[in-house]
């Protein structure tokens, strides 16, 4: 299997619900280079569903999000010409989420998510994904992504 | 315990992960009236986190898009002046979700969120929210819902 840049996050960054790979019970959201895209596929199980046979949106939402914050950790690894995963980690929050529904995603099926870095600059990054289904895009989204700023939880 | 719109549901349209009464995995979020608002409280799961210590992003826009989805058809109920949950059902679907994360928030408590209508017109409502922790506001949300289409699911 492909290395995908959530499996390059160190341990601390790393119990995600939505990608992180020591979170036992979360979606384990995986995303690799494809070019310049980058692409992430997705099944969700059976209880994850809006009305019967189409998928829940905050699960959609949920699949934009972590690719999205992915996608702006690797680019911002490619910007820099740094390995990803090389220290200091280079890990993104999100700013800001739009998803719009185009039409219902059908559950039971594998879902391609494709993304593509719009805009990077300093510590933000923008990401505009599509999620397809059997080939039919069904949601796009649009992620605000900003580095991790050093006094993150602080109030 | 207060009946939420969710409880009003027709059993068919009850199975929502985020929100349906009869999911038994589901977040169960249950959205209530408080005079021209609604509100909902639920506390995320240990294992919701972004980071450790923070709830994650894609639980707080379930969240957001299950409220505003039940806010939706409470208002509709309302604005046709029907019992909720008479039918014939008015139930939503989301067409677009945006959400703001102003500050990350704390996971382990409970967490309110706060709705209104900023528009109802036809099929189609729009809803803002805020999610507080501790009475901090740290999430808003706008979510533009539309009435369940007839022909739902027909690709």
């Amino acid at each position: 299997m492909t290395r995908a840049i959530q499996d390059t996050y160190p341990e601390s960054l790393a119990w995600c619900y939505g990608c992180g790979r020591l979170n036992e019970r979360g979606h384990h959201i995986r995303t690799v280079w494809d070019g310049d895209e980058t692409v992430a596929i997705f099944t969700p199980e059976p209880w994850h569903i809006a009305v019967p046979g189409f998928v829940y949106g905050g699960v959609l939402a949920s699949l934009v999000d972590c690719h999205s914050t992915g996608t702006a950790a690797a680019a911002a690894y490619r910007a820099a010409r740094r390995a990803p995963g090389s220290e200091p980690a280079l890990r993104f929050v999100t700013a800001s989420l739009q998803v719009n529904y185009l039409k219902p995603t059908p559950l039971g099926v594998p879902l391609t998510i494709r993304a593509r870095v719009t805009e990077i600059k300093d510590r933000k990054v923008v990401v505009e994904s599509t999620v397809y289904a059997e080939g039919i895009a069904t949601v796009t989204g649009k992620v605000v992504a900003v580095q991790i700023p050093d006094n993150f939880g602080q109030r």
